[in-house]
């Protein structure tokens, strides 16, 4: 029997969502899962929800930042914070959805590659013109993903993604579910790997 | 050479705090250190840090209930979720300092005790009676213990451990500062076991 997919929600402009998408798809292939990438904007969500940008908060800010440096450096995963942290990650996203109608590992291909972009080469990818290049330089067509973020196809698909995330429960980035259970944060790949191994542990139905 | 302590801090209220109160002293130990246990009130550090307690969205909620109750059970750890939560937890920290100036262990022994009574017994530690019973069956003075709570002394000692944690960059709990390193969340565990065992990991000064 096929197992049920992971869906991973990640934004762009995540430093815990990129760390988490160097890991997410060698652990869900070790328990014979796949992974549903989906490339969402953590603003909406916040203002749904009204949190706030944990960054907003100076003390809180200072702290992430010496975490994520440390948490990256854990997982082995290159990171170096952007000068420009955090950014819109709209058009990105839409590059995303707009692959992901036309052929699902491309899309995959294109969220490691501007999440790299962002968090390892210091490439500000609410830059249009940085944008373009990276389009380039994967070789999609720079000017038909450029048409395809202005796009009110584009546009509308990811507001309903959007939507969709927040009515699931999705209020931050990275957030995984897996047989219906939430899982949010870098920080949770211990008990997913526990939970794609064994299921929920004894006492949590 | 000893090693530096450990600084451990919890609020009363915190379920993640009560689950890493059941791990730190044997992880400390395992590695030649002792823990310096340090009650606060999160409500104050909430205050002057301008965040809010997680609970109050109610999409945060929701997730918050299912991942403590999830990551209890895979710590081994019984919890079931209080009636009424969060609680104010002056009493029980005040007491916790007054203990704290006669005995440290005794201190910690109380820790542990008013972390299980409420996330494990139900026992609501905001309760003035219920908190006197819970002394008295700890083999304290419950009038002494009163006494203490209402005094000025421990009123402004709580007072000032909790501004000397804000200006330490503590802004939730668990908190742990371990070498001068902030280690903020119960899941931090593996990271502290790392640190504990080798240091900073490669790349992080």
């Amino acid at each position: 029997m096929l197992k049920p997919p992971i869906d991973f929600y990640f934004d762009f402009s995540s430093p815990y969502a990129y760390i988490a998408s160097e890991w997410i798809g060698a652990v869900a292939a070790r328990h014979g899962r796949t992974v549903n990438w989906r490339a969402i904007l953590l603003g909406a969500t916040f203002q749904v929800t009204g949190l706030k940008p944990p960054v907003e908060f100076p003390l809180k800010r200072d702290y992430l930042l010496r975490d994520v440096a440390r948490s990256a450096a854990y997982a082995g995963v290159p990171l170096r914070m952007p000068e420009v942290f955090p950014i819109p990650t709209q058009n990105a996203a839409r590059v995303f959805w707009w692959l992901h109608a036309q052929d699902t590992q491309r899309a995959v291909a294109w969220a490691r590659t501007g999440l790299r972009a962002y968090f390892a080469r210091g490439i500000n990818l609410s830059d249009p013109a940085a944008l373009k290049a990276l389009c380039e330089e994967s070789g999609l067509d720079a000017e038909a993903a450029e048409a395809a973020w202005n796009a009110p196809e584009w546009k509308a698909k990811l507001k309903s993604v959007n939507e969709a995330a927040i009515a699931t429960g999705v209020f931050g980035a990275p957030f995984f579910v897996i047989d219906g259970e939430p899982f949010w944060g870098n920080d949770r790949q211990a008990q997913i790997e526990a939970w794609l191994a064994s299921g929920p542990p004894r006492g949590i139905a």
